[in-house]
């Protein structure tokens, strides 16, 4: 199976990386762009399928390894 | 109008923090992980609907300064 962690800061985070990549964006002539985050996606390739057990051991890798929970937000897609 | 910007290393480029991170997990008790690529996700905000000029405009900009075209390859998705 494959899962697919998107990783986000928190909304009540401040993304200074995501203010200067809408900076560069206006500089480049599309005023239009209010806002822009940065956040990181992680793609997994997985022996086997999908069970619960693997959910979970999914969930809790997402939790302790990929995302730090106090600023950032992550969403778990699995596929397959 | 939201647009969501994907850059991953392309498949033939090594990514050796993808190699780190799936080494990590398997460390953490998932064995069954035998790939991991980590790419960077842009959420942007726009003021007004999708047009085609506003596509066209946000395709550049993904090519120009979100991706280097050499080594990642990006997905455009946008929303409303």
């Amino acid at each position: 199976m494959k899962a697919r962690v998107t990783v986000m800061p928190k909304k009540t985070v401040l993304d200074p990386q995501g203010k200067t990549v809408a900076k560069a964006i206006r500089h480049l002539g599309m005023e239009r762009v209010t806002e822009a985050r940065v956040g990181k996606v992680i793609e997994l390739e997985i022996e086997g399928g999908e069970t619960n057990e693997a959910r979970r051991k999914l969930e809790e890798i997402c939790r302790d390894l990929l995302s730090n929970p106090v600023i950032e937000d992550y969403r778990l897609e699995i596929e397959k």
